[in-house]
């Protein structure tokens, strides 16, 4: 059977949130998913969108079938090279249709737009205990970096440190 | 001494590119910027810019003096949230100038501005060799999330890897 990837359309956004949903459920994080289709429809295709997305789908340009997989990035920049990158946010390809390529495609799509743009770097995060998905970047040419680690803050914590940008401010112009 | 944090203005990023060139040094990565300040410039002061920058200086705000530091960032998107982030890609202070509250006064200011805009979370990379930065990061109320990995393409991988673009458009619209 064959499969095409495009860029995402309006007309996408609900499949591509259901397939977000099912990604959420892959990575063991569906508790973390809060956001709608709505607004990944309004910030893909509003005025100055920060993320972008290829879709899979069944089929042919002509004749189109069922959404199989996605990908979604955005810029990054590296301070080092003074050159954008890109960062992909999320793969997908549902269980189904795993085995057809569809994954190398769409990863292999975005790293063209990545070369057409021309970014320094493309880059993405690898959970340490899904080793297909290490395996399956390893034989793209990617290399794992081993000593970066991701902080976070959000929810109450960021509100608990930005609440602290006021008081900052004030010391900061004082001796 | 009084210090200030505002955002960063053309003038600055010759300035702020040096200190690009010492946060490289400290993290033993100099051999990775390439990069150049007229780069920086047009990148952050250009039509679209991907990405922002505050410095702080020495003095206030009607007496500047030398830059002390600065925090570089953009936004990023989770899907999960359907909501856009804060990326930290930089976060130096001069070594001569630590200890005065600097860097937790940029990456607090880089707080509020996440805070204004609504964004779900706020992120960094650090390294996990770097105690004091994590130490530092942890009394600020952030995460360190222990599982993921950062994957990288660039340069010939890359290039590979995009290269099979175009036989792969044949192949995935054929059976």
């Amino acid at each position: 059977m064959s499969f095409l990837i495009r860029a995402a359309r309006e007309g996408d956004a609900g499949e591509v949130f259901a397939l977000v949903r099912a990604l959420a459920e892959y990575e063991k994080l569906a508790h973390l998913v809060t956001g709608t289709a709505d607004q990944l429809r309004d910030e893909l295709f509003g005025a100055r969108p920060v993320v972008e997305c290829v879709v899979a789908r069944e089929g042919t340009a002509d004749a189109e079938g069922t959404a199989l997989g996605f990908a979604l990035f955005f810029h990054n920049y590296s301070t080092f090279l003074a050159r954008r990158g890109l960062y992909l946010e999320d793969l997908f390809v549902v269980p189904d249709a795993r085995g057809r390529g569809i994954g190398k495609a769409l990863i292999t799509h975005v790293a063209g737009i990545a070369v057409q743009r021309d970014c320094g770097r493309f880059e993405w995060a690898v959970l340490d205990w899904n080793q297909p998905a290490i395996d399956f970047y390893g034989a793209l040419g990617a290399t794992l970096l081993p000593d970066w680690r991701i902080c976070r803050l959000s929810g109450v914590a960021l509100h608990a440190l930005a609440g602290g940008a006021k008081s900052g401010s004030k010391s900061m112009t004082a001796t």
